[in-house]
């Protein structure tokens, strides 16, 4: 175990005030900033492989289409029909084939949008079909991970991401296939999920499961940056990985380096992605805001295909140590949500290992 | 069947914009303009045939009590007491007798709305029965369909409803008696409702059943006005009315023309009565708005008591044709209702065959 | 049975105005006035017996420690953590033993506040634990209830309570322990359980188990003050309680001059205790108002100790007769939320012997 002292804050390092968690109108001004107006991310590659392949996602109360088309690209449509406005699609999870159509008049819109179909609708002066494609939004991808993004001329997806790309491509993200979810809806802030994941203060507290495994001064920061707060953990001698009893069946992921098979890596992306590379898997958390008080978050868990493959293989020891260490850290964190609509709340002092999320705090007050 | 063409619309002629579907301030205004400031469709004669009986009714939020006097007049009144405001009647459906009474401190009125009794309240200058009568509600009828006003001096009922009075008098609307009821809460705006109604593009998409009755371009509309919206479907040869398999083993309606034999009428009354006259049977739709994405739908079934009265009167082959029609129509209407909250939504193009619509719309925006 | 005439209420006596009942905004002033501007009744005593002993109040919204120190004073705190806002206690009534302790990060506070632990917290010039004890309410008792007042210095408990400590000391009311308790949750005002609660003109109509007891022109009203509106009722020859039957198995409660064993004391003490003082048991009905149309109401029944240790000891018959009582009055009171909603409603005129209520509205409306 290497304890690595934490460079003190400043004299004035205080908890955000209480309205930028329990204002709704703040929530919503803050929604709009960092989720219509940075890339989000919405899921995974391998979730649509093939042409037609398609999922609905809310992002802003938004529904979108994200659906991969004949020609394999995958692209983003708003879910509205430009006649009426319908709703087009309803299913979590379909094949559309090669068109979307409007359930209510059958409106024909092919996979890369355009509007190849309109019962009744005289080509004229008053319309024509060109006008009418569904509305894209912005989709960019890193690695197997898909975002979106609301905004007119997003800067790059690669720009948001900063040094990331570089930083997690021995992981081979890329390659990883889901073997897993579990789908939360928590009574709290989103930022408030950020926050528990960027610091293991509580790990000893709330976590013993975890702390057999790893020590929560184990490990090191990264300087919080606008892209993502980013920390890693060292497993402690004679654990192979986080699991019920820290022993794995698995083989290590391919390409990581000798360091990197006993560490885990906990990077919270900014705005919605909580991203956790661990020496046999991978764990994505999606975040998506619902009000200030209430968040759902989607936890799926990726593997190498040739693990996938094995006809004995097993992820049960992983699914039940993060399934109880995730439902601790969303119980403290509702109780905070709790305790936040106090009017006796002030904003508490942190501690000096509490540095990530003072950075992450200064980001959201534009300050970062 | 006879397509008759439809006169062009106007080159801009385009849905409305979302704000008159989702926004609440907006339906408040908009509901009070349409449901406080007109005559609103209630109910039928035949629901309340005996002095005493009454049904309550809610109109923009308000719980009135519709009510036979021993005169045999109906009345309308609203369902607060005069002494602390307690709601008098509580039972969707009952017989009052000849009093209604308080059930806080007993406060008593008469059928015409007159205080009667009012316990230890001592007669004198503070207090004068006759200045504490039941406030009443303009009640209005038309061939046993009753309406009710909530504003100061109404017009009459009839400058409201136009030339519908005459032009449905063969139909004898006023003998019809109840047969039954089916109550649909749905997930729309009270307009989508109408705009659903008002148009039959949609049928060769979500009405196979309907289609094989009635071709979708057969028919005509006559033009809105402010009163409705009324068009007319042709039965294809060999159907005698809309009914799963459309057959009917009951008698066609005293009085019709020839040619009415034949054809289904179908009128959205503003604000909220969707008139269906069919051969052998007769729709109303009462709509109540309850939110800007919200409606209850009551859908009654009316037919002639000669019909009524034969023992083996069955009316199943009409209401699950209608509960399968209905279902089809609130689902396209709840998936527009979804589609219109989204930032991406503009208004879309109208088809000439979606004029009576264009037409509504206008009267919504007041340019009618 | 002794009837008093009452003194004739002014020409102008009407109920108040709907807004008071009806208004979200205006509910969450006069809640703010009347609940964190005043003491609250929370509880009593014998709830917390021992050092360590919590239950947990909500008073406006906020979550409140009511806590037994090892000294034995009572002590009232909000349940914030002061590092991150967390709320520290979750159960309703439980023993603390000699700390709390946050669940999130382990600070540790003593009986009195004080913060007595707060790992990885340096002490220095950013962090002294002396700075964050957990933030205080004022407490105050009074013959065995306590009450809160979330006010900065606030007027003594006893200036609020008025001629009450003397006047009802006779009852011994510190001895008596909570033998039972009815939770209800009224979709009324709080006001209305308050007015309910102060005239029996209702009873002959809705309580006549209630009427069999006491006669409801029997006994008389105090005036109202601004710390109660009181007023007693007589019992009938051969009644000894209300109950169901009007017996009793229980001793009288020591110490009641003879007039006082026959009459039974209602006091609507402001702004959340209905205190009721009979022969040989008290009521307790404790109101948190939750919105301008709902209200939680917790009914304690309290006896002597004495009784309590009896093995025959059965309070059935008082409970029954409540429970009903009680819930003819929440059904009224929601009757006349509903009817005060409507657009019709005007204020209505009292009778003489709805006096507390005029002198109750008086106080409300601030001209008491």
């Amino acid at each position: 175990m290497d304890v690595k002292p934490r460079e003190p804050l400043p004299l004035d390092a205080r908890t955000l005030p209480a309205r930028y968690y329990i204002d709704p109108d703040h929530f919503l001004r803050e929604r709009e900033r960092f989720y219509a107006g940075k890339w989000v991310y919405v899921g995974r590659d391998d979730e649509i492989p093939n042409p037609g392949d398609s999922v609905l996602r809310e992002v802003v109360e938004e529904s979108l289409i994200i659906v991969r088309g004949d020609d394999h690209e995958v692209r983003a449509f708003y879910n509205v029909c430009r006649h009426r406005g319908t709703r087009l699609l309803t299913e979590p999870e379909s094949c559309v084939g090669k068109r979307i159509q409007c359930p209510y008049h059958a409106w024909t819109f092919d996979l890369q949008g355009k509007l190849v179909g309109a019962p009744h609708m005289e080509e004229g002066p008053r319309f024509r079909k060109e006008d009418y494609p569904l509305k894209s939004v912005a989709l960019g991808r890193w690695d197997g991970h898909l975002f979106v993004h609301l905004g007119d001329n997003p800067e790059p997806l690669e720009a948001q991401l900063g040094d990331l790309i570089e930083r997690f491509a021995p992981w081979g993200m890329g390659n990883l296939r889901r073997a897993s979810r579990i789908v939360y809806d928590v009574a709290a802030n989103w930022k408030l999920i950020h926050q528990n994941f960027s610091e293991c203060l509580h790990c000893p507290v709330i976590h013993p499961a975890l702390q057999q495994l790893s020590h929560y001064l184990s490990g090191e920061n990264l300087p919080a940056t606008e892209s993502y707060l980013g920390g890693l953990m060292d497993l402690r001698d004679g654990i192979e990985t986080l699991s019920m009893g820290g022993k794995s069946t698995r083989a290590k992921l391919p390409g990581l380096a000798e360091a990197d098979r006993k560490r885990v890596y906990f990077y919270a992306i900014l705005p919605n992605l909580l991203l956790s590379l661990h020496p046999d898997y991978m764990i994505t958390h999606r975040l998506t805001p619902l009000a200030c008080d209430r968040t759902e978050i989607v936890c799926d868990f990726h593997v190498h295909p040739s693990e996938l493959a094995r006809p004995d293989f097993d992820l049960a020891d992983v699914l039940e140590f993060w399934d109880l260490t995730n439902r601790q850290d969303w119980h403290v964190s509702e109780l905070t949500q709790l305790g936040l609509k106090s009017r006796s709340f002030s904003p508490g002092p942190y501690s000096d290992r509490e540095d990530l999320l003072y950075g992450f705090d200064r980001i959201i007050k534009g300050a970062g």
